[in-house]
């Protein structure tokens, strides 16, 4: 492995103050239209094995600048977090004989419903099932789509609807917290088709401490039904 | 896997106010008396095959009492972090023809020195040579032993030294940083016979983030060689 990589940083809106969710829909395509676009440029170097798209909101959750902006990390390898989905998906594939574990999550929780937070035709955004933190949110195109950078046009208003959706809701809901989001996708070889392309918003809500830090293991005190119901209903309210 | 388990706290002492570093070598050998008898006792349940013994002190590290304590949670499975350990372990004793990779590092740093942070008869102090957080540190008995509840009479004063000693410099360099540490034994069954306990320490200095969830992997500004060095001497004139 050497050294290589790429670091940047992308600004999302000239108004210092705003957040994600106060811009509007076309602003966050166009945030989106960056990402696509920054991409695409980074994967003809074909040394960057991996691209990570992320946004650190609020200092607890590590944003070191205040104005809104994303982040770009181009890795020489490929993250260990991916991988470890890679092994998953594969291993669910064969089990079930050509099943993507991501389309699978997707019907499973259309048909459940109670960890849906927000849909529309295109994406869906829940709850998972095994939530690591409270209120984690995923993002998820309905369809089987490998990658990110292969978003189009006609995709791109409704991811931007849904993700300021989500993130207002938490926002209002959770009194605007700091969090992290993410967007997996495949490695730039484009040889793991089984991948299917996911957005993760995890807000920093609790600290994780020795227990997790020792054992990989993670405790959330909210049920992800709950955290979806509150997040879909629009409040505590909803719980009583 | 059922949803058996233990959770317990260990006070460590009736002064409210007091930090670990604080309390006398006795006192800190009674603590660690307290950890072999509860790990013993609990083992006793054969549906626990693990347990994990760790501190949080600090809010920034999970801790949510104020009064000396540590902790200690019994699963009915052995934690992923474990058996990411034993599965490099086994690697190496395989691709070494029968080394500990524990012992093979305490040689190492034994050797080259600059990343020994304190050291007594029986047990050293390091910064890893891949350390995922600035500062962090980890205490190894210098023998090959495979878990924490064998530790003998003889080994308790030493390794209640050096654990003093070690969060002391913490303490005093890095004016009471949050952090938490655990205790990495084999699993309850005790097959795992290549395992060799140690003690790892985490400073809560920096924030992990979107990267950092994202990937799995952790940004380190600081060179364990710096921080060993910092820790070792006394404080960043040390440095200069």
């Amino acid at each position: 492995m050497n050294g290589v990589g790429a670091d940047e940083v992308i600004v999302e809106t000239p108004d210092h103050d705003a957040t994600m969710s106060d811009l509007s829909d076309f602003q966050i395509q166009e945030v989106i239209t960056a990402y696509k676009q920054r991409y695409h440029d980074l994967t003809k170097d074909k040394r960057f094995k991996y691209i990570l798209i992320f946004k650190n909101h609020g200092e607890k959750a590590g944003a070191s600048q205040t104005h809104p902006h994303s982040q770009l990390i181009a890795t020489p390898i490929v993250p260990r977090r991916i991988m470890e989905e890679v092994t998953a998906a594969t291993r669910h594939y064969e089990a079930t004989g050509g099943s993507c574990i991501w389309c699978d999550i997707v019907e499973t929780e259309q048909e459940e419903e109670k960890r849906v937070v927000s849909e529309n035709d295109l994406f869906i955004a829940i709850s998972p099932y095994a939530a690591r933190f409270p209120f984690e949110t995923w993002i998820l195109p309905k369809a089987h789509e490998m990658a990110f950078e292969d978003i189009t046009d006609e995709e791109r208003a409704p991811f931007a609807r849904i993700l300021k959706d989500v993130l207002g809701r938490l926002r209002g809901i959770l009194d605007d917290p700091p969090f992290n989001y993410y967007i997996h996708t495949a490695p730039t070889d484009r040889k793991e088709t089984k991948y299917h392309w996911h957005l993760e918003i995890i807000p920093r809500l609790t600290e994780t401490a020795g227990f997790e830090r020792g054992t990989g293991f993670y405790i959330n005190p909210v049920m992800p039904e709950d955290a979806a119901a509150i997040l879909r209903d629009g409040g505590p309210k909803a719980k009583a």
